[in-house]
């Protein structure tokens, strides 16, 4: 059976000494009280939460999944879920972050984003039922009517109730546009919503006594495409006045995906007969109000990723460790053993530090943006919180698809090392590899965001955001360029910064001419954009790990060697990436679809 | 459900028009009568099979997986698994390649080849039971005693009984020189083995009548290490003179694994208690006898990707011909439909094609290997004998964990090509994941594999066989140099080529002054010697299809642009892979065990 154990240490490394949280969170009016002991203090606690409370029900919910009762259209989580679930909201985890004004605590959003690494360590299918609920209260809180939010957010807040996002279709997931679900307006204001939903996570299930699903639907007079979708709240319960449950809403689970992974996640089909609805922000506005939810998700899967990597990375350290089998290469390491443990061998080596560097440069990313969101939602300066939304709209096609992408990486080199033991369920290891799948394609597939960066995030603004974020990159460059112990992370730093300019130009040329070259570079240019910023931020590390190792403390001795890893064995790739990405569209067209 | 369609065209091309295989046959001498039509007719018949008899229990294979009754020690395979061996055998397929002399039908290897790689694409899980028979077939072929032969190549040449072998024991996989199992000599020259053995393939089933494992044991006065192995021939019933079946022999299933994938086959617990075994080879050289059986076993490894890149590409090609989902980014191309289909875009077709062209160049790897063993066993020139087992010993590694790598890049980007409905059981994509993940795995891992290239095939004779095959690359890249046509092929891969020789050199250089050198770019340097093959191979293949292009057969035009594709988009890949290859140990070794 695998383990866990919170990396709080380097969530301290990254929060309190590459970042400053504490400070920058003082100069945020709603956070003038935070102190780094709070932060430090809650952290603890959500870590023995993940460990203790919902990682030992991972492997289990995985044999068992989920199961639906066709008679009563109830889904059972697996055993122990619900219970799980009752402990967290008795803890008080689910308003962490949320708005006072609902009940929750108002604590920093970084505070969240660990905790949600942890949570995703352990067990993402159980975290996908709070993850979807907070992406619910997200999407309500910003677009929802007082009223709506009166009789909602207190309860997601609380973790009473779980949320859901309904946009899939069997016929249109990536292209929403073409979405036939029908909401009637009815006399009262409300609306009656009839259609198919499908691939719904936590869908159904018995956690909580409600599930306030978000459901994009088509009015009767809409126009067609994407510029006709609504949103509106569909409770499984119709909610009174008062707050209390009334009558049994119709929208039923009709039926359960057989899945790859994430088997403890009810992936509901949703069958919606007139259920009772109501809209959310503007009739044919829904999905520029359902991406509020749709950005926090994606964030939300990058981070899924991110936790993967870290608890396959445990495991695969803690194996090669033990281990023992065959001699290294240039001698016995373990003499006195019948053979060297695993962890002699290069390039197990290289498979652990690939997902340790992974998952130490996603950490540092995903904290990075939770800040900037904190930034963009509660600075009192209007620039601050205009310059950091730039950012986190360009990073957030990186954080969804490089996260995912390493994730899988990550979790197959951590399953490898395993040799054949990593094959077989009892380890775990093949588990997160099952998981990590679909992260690369839930939320926006990999492609798309990728399309979303390099078409609208970078060439739609004429790389303007994308400036903005190499002018910070530029500056610590000139800053460091004076250290001599820096320039073996400055120089190829510097190096690959120049290549995206010059890539990021060719790119913007070529798709002035034809548009399809854009989805031709597309995922090889956000590869290299994610290596750039997981550049960026290592050198950043790496610069404390100096300063700092000769503290005795060997943490910053394995930062500085990690760093070093990603800049030998994982920056390189960069090297074919752009050379793919230059080679253009031809290719790809040339040949005839009926030769396919 | 997922759909199958052999490959023949392809087959037809590489075998006749490449490699020219039905002349190269009729030169050696037990294949003078061979004719083309022979080849064709029985390749047609094989892909029958396949696609009408195994594939159709891929996924109920999958979904059922094996069974062990606890009492009897026996094990049901899945449903239809029974019936379908029995109509292999009753269409003589077991047969194919083996021997005249006992019952076998003798024709070239190059078919068996291409008939497992439909078997492969059609049920990899199916396709281990006969597949390891041959394995046992061809160990006893070549070291088993007069006795033995007469005793098990018959049955397992009709594929009355099939074979196993049985190496791996808890405690070691990759490290056979630590394995335990006990092998007493008895009075009447067998021996008595007891042990416990793990992850055996096809170990138990009730598919044929008796079992034959063969098993590594050392005997009483064995020496520690891998120099005290030896192989025996274990039956599970014992066989009496006549050929008739005796007594339950004590190689018992003790429990099946629960695997990610390949749920079809039995991979079992067999324990030995004091089971009744005849020694193959000599004494203490086991290990030299069942290399046999595991170099034939790698290439069959390779071949199992091959088949699962094949299959995945033809379902990923149809879905993306026929699922529409948003409009081109360069303007509607099916303008009468509410979206276009997916082909359109840029990275689908790049996900394609990377699939379409690992297979074409696999197969064209796998038919080329096939080719060069017949000669290296029925050749009657002793040079080519040796040239060609030299060029297979070159490359058995590459197929194994070149096309094994591939086949996870392949059938994941096929699965993405799904989408959401990828993740899905019900459309079998993610069984093709599932199954390919082993092939990196078993018969040494892919590490493994680049070890044995690097250091053992390369480094090992100080680069001769590499530069045997070099030589060949050159003769074609100054043959073609000359064609205008080909310079867009040639130089790309004469550029390849000369870095290759000049990483080579820098690594024996290192490795001279540390031998762990070689395990920290041995992954890296197969990968790049993979491609250098594959471009070899694209090179000469599209000489062909430009020749051909002007005969009004679309296949040509499409092999050209597979090609094309290859150079253009898969092979910088070996950009990034020299740098990390050269960037050496240092960055692995620095950080301390403890801090992983």
């Amino acid at each position: 059976m695998p383990s866990y154990h919170p990396p709080l240490r380097d969530m301290h490394f990254v929060m309190h000494e590459l970042f400053n949280v504490t400070d920058e969170l003082k100069m945020i009016p709603r956070h003038a009280d935070i102190d780094t002991d709070t932060i430090n203090a809650v952290l603890e606690e959500g870590g023995k939460f993940a460990a203790e409370v919902i990682f030992p029900l991972n492997v289990s919910g995985d044999a068992q999944g989920c199961a639906l009762d066709k008679a009563t259209h109830e889904v059972a989580a697996p055993d122990g879920f619900k219970a799980a679930y009752a402990q967290y909201v008795e803890g008080g985890w689910p308003s962490l972050s949320c708005d006072p004004e609902f009940g929750g605590q108002g604590l920093p959003l970084v505070l969240n984003q660990c905790m949600y690494e942890m949570m995703n360590s352990a067990n993402q299918a159980w975290t996908m039922y709070p993850g979807l609920s907070h992406g619910a209260y997200e999407a309500l809180h910003a677009h929802g009517t007082p009223e709506q939010k009166a009789l909602y957010l207190p309860k997601l807040t609380s973790g009473e109730w779980t949320g859901t996002m309904c946009l899939t279709e069997p016929h249109c997931g990536t292209d929403l546009g073409l979405l036939r679900s029908k909401a009637e307006p009815q006399p009262d204001g409300s609306y009656r919503i009839t259609g198919q939903k499908i691939f719904i996570s936590a869908g159904e299930h018995d956690l909580a006594a409600n599930i306030v699903h978000l459901v994009l639907a088509r009015l009767p007079d809409a126009p067609s495409g994407s510029k006709g979708i609504s949103l509106f709240v569909v409770p499984k319960f119709n909610v009174n006045a008062d707050g209390s449950l009334g009558e049994r809403n119709p929208i039923f689970c009709t039926g359960l995906e057989h899945k790859m992974g994430i088997h403890g996640n009810a992936t509901a089909q949703l069958n919606l007969d007139g259920a009772v609805g109501t809209m959310v922000g503007h009739a044919n506005k829904g999905l520029a109000a359902m991406f509020v939810m749709m950005n926090a998700a994606r964030l939300g899967v990058g981070n899924q990723s991110l936790g993967l990597t870290e608890v396959a990375y445990q495991n695969a350290a803690a194996y090669a460790k033990d281990r023992i089998q065959m001699r290294a290469l240039s001698g016995p390491k373990a003499p006195d053993k019948p053979a060297d443990p695993i962890i002699v061998h290069p390039d197990v080596r290289k498979m652990l530090l690939t997902a340790r560097a992974y998952a130490e440069g996603g950490r540092a990313l995903a904290i990075h943006i939770a800040m900037l969101i904190e930034k963009e939602l509660y600075s009192d300066d209007h620039e601050e919180r205009k310059a950091c939304a730039d950012e986190v709209a360009l990073l957030t096609p990186i954080v969804k698809a490089f996260l995912t992408d390493n994730g899988w990486i990550a979790t197959t080199h951590c399953q490898q090392v395993f040799g054949g033991h990593g094959y077989i369920k009892e380890w775990g290891m093949e588990q997160f590899v099952r998981d990590a799948r679909i992260n690369m394609i839930y939320e926006g597939t990999n492609t798309v965001q990728a399309l979303d960066l390099l078409g609208r995030k970078v060439l739609g603004d004429n790389g303007a955001k994308l400036k903005k974020f190499g002018k910070k990159i530029a500056a610590f460059i000139e800053e460091e360029g004076v250290d001599e112990a820096m320039q073996e992370f400055v120089n190829p730093l510097a190096d690959l910064g120049d290549k995206v300019t010059k890539l990021t130009t060719e790119l913007g040329m070529k798709a002035f001419g034809n548009a399809d070259e854009v989805g031709a570079a597309a995922v090889d240019y956000l590869r290299v954009c994610g290596h750039l910023v997981f550049a960026y931020l290592f050198a950043r590390m790496a610069k404390i790990a100096l300063q700092k190792q000769g503290s005795g403390d060997p943490f910053y001795t394995a930062k500085l060697h990690t760093a070093r890893f990603y800049f030998a064995k994982l920056l390189p790739e960069t090297a074919g990436l752009i050379r793919t990405a230059r080679s253009g569209l031809a290719p790809l067209m040339a040949m005839d679809e009926a030769m396919f």
